[in-house]
């Protein structure tokens, strides 16, 4: 079977770059053509306009990027009809060859943890029959229960070429408080000693391309602990943050890269689903603006990554 | 409007025990009875297994207990069926009077945080309508993102008279790894950097009973460290976890208690549904068994609250 972290190196060079669109339902920011004439929010409704949202951005950019990341808290704020619309948008990114990554940020300790990963990358038996819930190809997970919480999406990986992005560094100020705290045992911040089981994690799951299907997610609104943390990890896949409307530049985001050009993807979200001038533009406007936010990303990270400040 | 942790002290006097019976919906372990004769597991089957399940728990422990705690993993792992179970599982609870302590332990930051925060205990809008996705009473949230993480959570736990319990200290072995580590800054633990945080954003929250609606989950297994939280965080509900299947016992338990014999609800989840010893046995033994495991565990916890050994 092949790994994910192939998978995801082999987009990235079909596409030409390491941009990830991510997708935050939220319906109060969307233009008003995918929501009026809709009548009640019934869960029906609800789901239909989230799912046709999706389904014009995905559109819009599959030939674009490697890769999308749904936030499922953003599904989440809508009930059963929000997870629906999760499933349906999965299914259509998949379709149009997209890879996904739920940032759901899960974790607990043992069979729950099981669960978890079985939910988003593996399969649950169900009266008798293997069925798989919502079949991504890799999540984020938050790392705070330690190395044995870990092991069973690692498992999960192994077993289903899917992928894991362990939480590391956050873009947010809050990031300080625990995560960068030195520890006494190692002179060292927290999240250098989580880096380390990262590679321990990883190693098993290096593939052809020479990188893990276990990553990082790594804030690239600090620019010396990413730096750091690329260097601590040179066969981890970093999922970069804070890009765009969280106010890291290209120049910072490319310090998470190696210097063969990958062991990155950048992500963002509402600069490219929600930056659009007037609310009462029709789809296809709509579409050409997510499509040019999308290339303007594109065009800036690229630019980023040739620039030779990358070492610096 | 009422505190949560208001509401949770008259439950828990009204029931005259802190035991919470945890749910969590595993297909492969449920009495036969429950599966059969149900043909293809659709999603209208899957969901109406797990909520027929829990209906009748909910009925064999209603008068027993303060509260429930649904652990969405289990849910998850059947996909939007399993979401649309916790829908009926949290509603059907709510109708039986007992408080919901929805166990996803979610976070992110900023906007992301929000979004959990209202979707599991406020509202959300949606094409002009204010819909409660969730309503649970309260829930668990990670602290690994540092105390702005929170503050959405907390904000909402204030407007709706709502929850949060922060993991500080896990029951399993790898809670050694990273909330155990001495700090250089303070050379206690980590976890006592976010106690004391729990601490400080809980204290505005502090109702009638003397206790915050900010609570913490720590893990019974380790009795040194829970005695440790419990002194720290003298008006904070603590979530007792690891009692039961995970080893802990009612005297470990009886530590993160008061000497008021409140500040903590103790949780068990497969001791108290899935111990069972016939799997063919009828509807009615099955209820009966699980309220027989529920008074079992009552009778633990009174006794070890009684003893004079809590102080020891």
């Amino acid at each position: 079977m092949k790994r994910f972290s192939d998978r995801l190196v082999e987009s990235i060079r079909k596409v030409g770059n390491p941009c990830v669109v991510g997708l935050d339902p939220r319906i109060d920011l969307m233009p008003a053509f995918v929501k009026t004439g809709r009548g009640r929010p019934t869960k029906k409704i609800v789901r239909s306009v989230i799912r046709d949202f999706h389904e014009l951005v995905l559109d819009a950019v599959a030939d674009l990027v490697p890769a999308v990341k749904p936030q499922l808290a953003f599904f989440e704020q809508y009930g059963s009809a929000g997870i629906e619309a999760f499933e349906d948008t999965v299914l259509a990114a998949r379709q149009r060859g997209l890879l996904v990554i739920a940032d759901g940020k899960r974790n607990d300790i043992t069979s729950t943890a099981e669960a978890y990963a079985e939910a988003f990358l593996g399969e649950s038996e169900v009266l008798g029959e293997k069925q798989k819930a919502f079949d991504a190809d890799a999540m984020t997970v938050t790392p705070y229960l330690g190395r044995d919480s870990l092991l069973p999406f690692v498992e999960v990986c192994r077993r289903e070429g899917k992928g894991i992005f362990v939480v590391l560094k956050t873009s947010n100020e809050g990031s300080r408080d625990y995560q960068d705290q030195t520890l006494q045992a190692t002179e060292r911040p927290l999240y250098e000693s989580i880096a380390a089981t990262v590679n321990e994690l990883g190693r098993p799951l290096i593939g052809d391309s020479g990188y893990s299907s276990v990553g990082a997610v790594v804030g690239a609104t600090f620019r010396k602990d990413a730096r750091r943390l690329r260097s601590l990890m040179p066969r981890t896949f970093i999922l970069v943050t804070g890009y765009g409307a969280q106010g890291a530049s290209g120049r910072n985001a490319a310090v998470c890269f190696n210097p063969d050009g990958l062991g990155a993807i950048v992500s963002s979200s509402r600069a490219i689903t929600y930056a659009y001038a007037d609310e009462n533009l029709i789809s296809r406007s709509f579409a050409k603006c997510v499509r040019e936010n999308t290339l303007r990303m594109i065009d800036d990270i690229t630019k980023a990554l040739a620039a030779p400040a990358r070492a610096g």
